[in-house]
């Protein structure tokens, strides 16, 4: 199951945190029963258009999957994207993500990818 | 665009190459035009079930964006993931894809996911 989520934030400066997004990915994957293989990543970088406002991204790698965060603070943007082949409820996880970020107009999709070893 | 590929390989011997993981990570992202904001992570795990053939994962964050890799080698199975908010054109992706990992049988999905700043 590979959950696809983009939407706006209520409020922006909860986004901007790194400390947020790094705790996120941090203890995020064992409340949905899936394992860390490393610890999150997570990165600043300007862009030259926006420079007042860096984005954000950060990434923890599970046992084969990822989950991972695309932050835009100048728009009160992200995408988020939880892909594992384990089995985890997308409402359930989609509920939590809405709750955490505080999301308003969120647009998800989840896409059932199949696992080589059930085909 | 969000282009998402899942296939077998020809070659088992290639995908249980953590070098050429690395290399794919490292130097693709300048080929499509986008911009590397990290070094790439490649990480090698064993699962219980499979001890004999550890799974490997790699990801390389983009301007908010990132490439993530991850290979079930005793399936010969991979999911790559293309997402980045700048163009590219996902058959070009595909066709080079299909060629560094000779993939056989690979089912993709190209997602139009709405940037904040189009919108």
């Amino acid at each position: 199951m590979h959950l696809i989520i983009d939407g706006y934030v209520r409020d922006p400066k909860k986004i901007q945190d790194k400390e947020f997004i790094y705790r996120f990915l941090d203890t995020y994957p064992s409340q949905i029963k899936m394992t860390k293989v490393s610890s999150p990543q997570v990165s600043q970088h300007v862009r030259a258009s926006q420079s007042n406002h860096p984005g954000i991204s950060g990434f923890v790698l599970l046992a084969e999957s990822h989950i991972s965060i695309h932050i835009f603070p100048e728009r009160s943007y992200v995408n988020i994207d939880i892909f594992s082949c384990g089995d985890f409820d997308p409402e359930e996880a989609m509920k939590t993500i809405e709750r955490e970020f505080g999301l308003i107009g969120a647009r998800s999709y989840a896409i059932n990818r199949p696992h080589a070893d059930v085909e």
